[in-house]
């Protein structure tokens, strides 16, 4: 294997790739090299802009921090993740659907009980939010662990601010026996993705805006249900059809309510889909 | 832009791509994305596997230091360098032919004079390195600045012996009026790429070694010629034909004599490609 030109190179790294053992890596790496190659001979890279790809992905790299993903954003700005779930979650009707995961979830949020106030002191509007957690039969499913996290009113997750104490705007909470759940919280607010970092760069020589609409994430776990990874959107803000991450389906829309009393309440219910019996 | 499912997204992201102002960086943008979601599409990919992506980019820009590019490493081990290499350097036959730049050049090398010995302390069986720089109509090159840079017999670049106080095994010098040049160093031998990191990591799972065969690696420029970036490699070297990064070009081989005095002697003349005159 010498001498190899911009024809033959293709085949010479793929025969390179022939002996990897688990199949599936096998099948990942030669459609990844297929792919990269085909790409860079249909815009015939040149050196500088080989160079400068390599220094955007450097950038990325060490912009990643335990606080900070920005290789998730780049996935994310490039539709990416979206396509992914979009594959992976090809749910029943009647399904909660599912979207983007985002950069800003943390394992070991408070577990907090119900009706306790998630917000933790992060400014916003207070609200009321509940709903059940059903499954796709319309049973209720008790015990679900459910995962929430959001914004505040500046538009910040809590770990974009670095001299917080605490958690705020995120915690684990559990249904009831009749699958409902109820907190306390700040209504969500639009927020621009992160972008003093090479995704921001990107955007702006794109002539693309960072804003994602308003939404409450949720990752929702049970036992004999399929993870559901999601988010409610608030209905009316102005970014619902051009989110940054392309995450938003009509069907997690909802609205915030204004009651009588003055309080703000959401209501949303998430259906589960079970997992399927292998017999 | 609601409801984006696995068929419509990449449309989408395009369509968000739209208003780029350079039409060049539209263009890469544009295939970069198609080929991204196709290999997505392609296997499937699950959300694990992205997952495992995310976290294989990230430890790869964490590896990466003011010493170490294993960015440039995972391009190289992957066939893209030598790929763009190989699109952007048809040279006229009888022009030294280019190969891979690779992740350890270094600005700054110390400059010396015709003669010195680039090898600085470094481990290895000394050696002289001579040759002529000359254009492709076969007229010297004087005062061409030659960049030369080599791992030693240990198989390590200066860069890699973290404890090191001064350059070894790298120099810049100038051809005199007749285009010669000649230096002392040490005989180049075969060493694996630095394999303890994630391109390591890719390597082992497909079941590929991380050898590249001996060589020295020359950046030579020069006022009115295309500036070559290239290896010579040594004649007979068990790895020639398995090259770790794919960069073995024939006509770039070349071999180490040992002299009936006892001096070992590469001579390798390079042959620089004429800038295009536009009128």
């Amino acid at each position: 294997m010498r001498n190899l030109d911009q024809y033959n190179i293709t085949q010479a790294v793929l025969a390179r790739l022939a002996q990897t053992p688990d199949p599936r890596l096998k099948q990942i790496m030669t459609s990844l090299v297929q792919h990269l190659h085909a790409f860079a001979r249909e815009v015939r890279l040149t050196e500088d802009e080989w160079k400068r790809g390599i220094d955007f992905l450097t950038a990325t790299g060490h912009t990643c921090t335990d606080q900070r993903q920005e290789f998730i954003l780049l996935s994310d700005t490039l539709g990416l993740s979206m396509l992914t779930v979009a594959m992976n979650n090809d749910k029943p009707a009647g399904c909660t659907e599912a979207t983007v995961f985002g950069p800003f979830h943390v394992e070991g949020a408070p577990v907090v009980e119900q009706g306790a106030d998630v917000a933790n002191g992060a400014p916003g509007e207070p609200c009321l939010v509940r709903g059940r957690v059903r499954g796709l039969g319309g049973e209720p499913v008790a015990g679900a662990e459910i995962d929430v996290w959001q914004a505040d009113a500046d538009g910040l997750y809590d770990v974009q601010r670095p001299d917080l104490p605490h958690h705020q705007g995120r915690a684990v909470l559990h249904s009831a026996e009749d699958g409902g759940f109820h907190f306390r919280s700040v209504v969500a607010e639009p927020y621009p993705i992160p972008d003093d970092g090479p995704v921001g760069e990107m955007l702006r020589a794109t002539a693309r805006h960072p804003w994602r609409p308003a939404h409450l994430h949720f990752m929702i776990k049970a036992p004999g249900y399929e993870t559901l990874v999601t988010h409610v959107f608030r209905d009316g803000d102005p970014y619902l059809d051009s989110d940054a991450v392309f995450g938003v389906r009509q069907s997690l829309v909802a609205q915030w309510v204004r009651q009588a009393d003055g309080l703000t309440t959401l209501d949303f219910d998430f259906v589960l889909n079970p997992v399927k019996k292998t017999t």
